[in-house]
Formats: C-alpha cells, structure tokens, sequence
C-alpha cells in the first residue's frame, strides 16, 4: 500500500462541492473515478475539508491510499487527462501513513474576493462577489481586527448544532485590502467552522456598507446567536486559497 | 434618431461569435435583443468588426441607431440588466452620424495568451491556449519582427479568396513577450484578414517550438500561399483587447 498527497486545484461553478453526493458532480467524485480508471480499485480520497458548492480551491490537498504503487509524474498525468479542465491536480507525491489530508493541517487561508463597481468584467465573473454600493476598506478592517484570535465563533457558522464539540476557532489572520475595483479578504487559521468564512465577508460587508459599525462585531460574537447581522457571502467569491502542513 | 457607442467586453466561450447566427447564440443577437426590450424598436447593432465562435473580446466597440433617445446611463444599467453576465457593457455614450463603429476604426489590438507549461490553472482555461513544449520567445520574436509594416497577408488567412479587394494590410506591431508559464502575443494594425492573428500566432507557436527557422517567415509572406507552414491556433486564446478612433 502507497500514500499519495494529491494537490488539485478547481473552478467549482460547475460542481456541488467537494464531497461525493448521490446525484450531483463533485470533485471528490470526480477524483475518486479518474483514481478508479488508472488504479482499477475503488478508492476514497480524503481532503483536506470540503469546500461548499460554487466555491473554488486555488490549492486544495487530499491524501488517497493505492495498494499498487504508481510513478508520481504519471499518476498526476494520467489524473489530468481524465479530468475535466475545471479540475486539475497540481502535483502528485508519495507521503508516508503518517499524513493525513485532514488531520495532519496546521493552518488553511481562505480569500474572498469583491468586486466594488458597476460591472464585473465578464472573465471574473465566476470567481467575484459584486457589491455595487462603494465599501469602506477602513471600517471592514476595523472590524476584521476585533474577530481576529482563539474565539467563540457559533455567531458565523450557519449551523452551529453541526459543530458538536466546539465553535471555538482560533483565527490568526483576517486582513481586508483594496485593489482599485478589487477588495479580498483573507482569513488564515488553524481550522473553521462551516459556511464560516462567507460568514465573517458577510458581516464585513455589512460593515463596509455602513449598516453597522465596526465595534459590533465584539457584540455579535459574545452573542453567539447567529443572526441577520451576518448574512452569508455568496459562494462563488471564495477560495480554498492554500492548506499548510 | 439618436447613434450611441457602445463599449462591450465579452467572454466568447458560449458564443458563436459576434455576428448573429441563424441558431446559435452570438454576441450581437444577444445586444440587438436587449437594445429590443429596452427600446421597443428593431434595430442593427454595427461591430467594430466580427469575432469568432470562442473568440473573447476585453474590448469590443459598436454602435447603434434608436429613434427615440435614452439616457446614457440607463441605457448602460438596462443592457447590463437584461444580458447574461459573461456579456458586460462597459460604456454607452451618445455618438455623432460620422461615427461608424467599423469604418472609423483606426487601429485594432489583439492579443493572444499562451500557457506554456504542463497544467493550465483551471481558472484560465478558457482564456489560454496551452502549449506544453517550452517556446522559445527570442525565435518568436525574431520571426514577429520580420512580419512587421505594411504586406502582402494572403499566406496568414484562412479564406484569401474571402478578400476580394486586396490582402495587404499594415501590421504596426507584433510582439511576442514571457512573464512565467504565460507567453503574450499583441497585434497591433489598422485592419485583419479573417483569421489573420491566429495564423500568426499559429505559426510563432511552430518556430518557438523550433519547428521552423525565423527566416521562413519572409519566405511564407512573398509565398502569399496559406500552407500547412502556418496552422490556425485555437479560439480561446484570442482576445480583441482594444479598438481605437
């Protein structure tokens, strides 16, 4: 039996997300049959964490156990020239039972990504949330300063009763910066919680909208009650950006 | 009656082109059809010039007759409104009657992106054309130099006999640049033969794969015979990146 980390990077529009579902394309899914196609066994691949429908990975990591090993550089070929173009494996490395996918990572930065205009050009569309009404860099940052750190944070998941043993997070970055029409966000830590990220750009937005001041954010998160002050980012603004190991 | 320029940026995966099209969607139809809707009135929208099925344009230009005016502004909102999001207008501005989209253009760039390297990130596979052979861009460019100034294009169109009146045009530029895994190839010239760039660029790819010398480019010009020397690189690399008057 072999190891592999796979690195794979793809346009999620066209998939429900990462995780196999009975019906739907998912990436997981599409790895796991183009596995199954070179390897000839039913294989599972385990990522890193899921990324929700319509959300992209700029680097996503799995791990996928083979009991026949394959050279490194023809198994990533050979994955790439099953996929489809939306889905594409960066590298492919031999790693020892030790790693894990999900369990071995020591941090994960996600970047959501506005576009502050009129109009999205039509090459970004898929990959920028538009917020028409202009948004004050300043007051997000204010605000993402106050969320930063080891906290509770039930108030920006979508679902806390799913995270059974804690909402408690520890969030060591979360930076807001202009790019003329351009605003990212970036959020790194050591692990989130679901719908987490689009979470923390809803409220920010909010804030950078003037709907609320920056100083509510400690409110919202000492309420741990999700409420209509985080709204949730639309999907296709967020990247998986990079797992560290 | 009122003429209005319109600046148009459109991703050409899902088109058939610009020019309407019996069955297939194209980026005109699309823009006679909205102007329809807002305007009640069936009109003509005139293109700097047309793009080919796949062919993407950053900034396409074309005008517009309505009987009625409209407010530029509104006008704008209102396409943008009613038209898919991978076809944005990027501006509406009323034009005087000497004002024709095609005939007063007085140069055309284009430009045409490669990626030259094993794996094309899924967000740019639309957008690029990958050539996985390391390209020599010092060849490329030495071949692009002797293309250069006003001649005879026959051997670089698809269709010479499409041309009746004549095949020579004016190439004020062609360059040929790396920056990483992407290679840029911009065209710049008062007017283009149908499939002129792609033939150019067709043929730059086979002498920075070494396939041919440079110096054949002089000899495929006087040849004014489209040969199996140059081949028509794929669509989805192409963009009209601006017009000028």
């Amino acid at each position: 039996m072999q190891r592999y980390r796979i690195t794979v990077s793809y346009d999620g529009t066209n998939y429900a997300g990462w995780q196999v579902q009975p019906r739907d394309p998912t990436v997981q899914a599409g790895l796991e049959g183009a596995l199954r196609q070179i390897s000839g066994e039913t294989v599972k691949v385990h990522g890193s964490g899921r990324t929700d429908q319509g959300v992209h990975a700029r680097r996503q990591v799995a791990h996928v156990d083979l009991s026949e090993p394959i050279a490194e550089r023809a198994l990533c070929r050979g994955l790439n020239a099953l996929l489809p173009s939306d889905v594409r494996v960066l590298g492919v490395r031999r790693a020892g039972i030790a790693f894990h996918a999900r369990k071995s990572v020591v941090e994960k930065e996600y970047r959501y990504f506005i576009w502050n205009a009129e109009v999205v050009p039509p090459f970004l569309c898929r990959y920028r949330t538009r917020i028409r009404q202009p948004l004050d860099v300043a007051l997000m940052q204010a605000a993402a300063g106050l969320l930063t750190g080891k906290r509770d944070f039930a108030a920006f998941t979508a679902n806390p009763k799913q995270h059974v043993e804690s909402t408690v997070r520890r969030l060591d970055g979360l930076t807001v910066r202009r790019k003329g029409s351009e605003i990212t966000i970036v959020a790194r830590g050591e692990g989130f919680l679901y719908k987490m990220v689009r979470s923390l750009a809803g409220f920010l937005i909010r804030v950078g909208e003037g709907a609320l001041p920056p100083r509510v954010a400690t409110e919202v998160l000492a309420s741990r009650m999700r409420t209509a002050r985080v709204p949730t980012a639309p999907p296709h603004g967020l990247f998986l950006w990079d797992v560290f190991y």
